[in-house]
């Protein structure tokens, strides 16, 4: 199964295999939409980023639970871009 | 208005003037419903803190807007005890 592709917004690392993302929102009602499309795709993939918000932008850190990241943990990258349309 | 007292387990800090507290929560389900109380008393009071969190844990940090943490930043501090309990 290959990885849906995330944007390349995202910044990917090796040591330890992580990528995280930041992205604005216009308005805090945004912020929360994306954080519960978030919450409810954690609760689908068992995927718990870290998340790290204020009233305009949520940042996402994906961090590999082994030496790489994953198909799934793309997967929730991707989908995460879908959300916010970013 | 004297501020509703916040826990000893805050961090304070004076320049810049912030203070910090990491609650852990023992499922995913009780982490979204602190956050879901913190949003809402986020949209009453206007105050945005920065929030980190994942599966098991949130970490609130308020930024003091002036120089001085204000009675507003200190009640929201205690709001959030007695929403964790802790």
């Amino acid at each position: 199964m290959t990885a849906t592709q995330p944007s390349s917004a995202w910044n990917i690392q090796q040591r330890p295999a992580a990528m995280t993302r930041r992205y604005e929102f216009a308005s805090y009602a945004e912020t929360r939409t994306f954080l519960d499309q978030l919450a409810a795709l954690s609760e689908r993939t068992g995927l718990h980023p870290n998340l790290n918000f204020a009233r305009n932008h949520v940042s996402v850190s994906i961090n590999a639970e082994g030496d790489a990241l994953t198909d799934a943990e793309y997967a929730y990258a991707a989908e995460a871009d879908t959300f916010a349309q970013q």
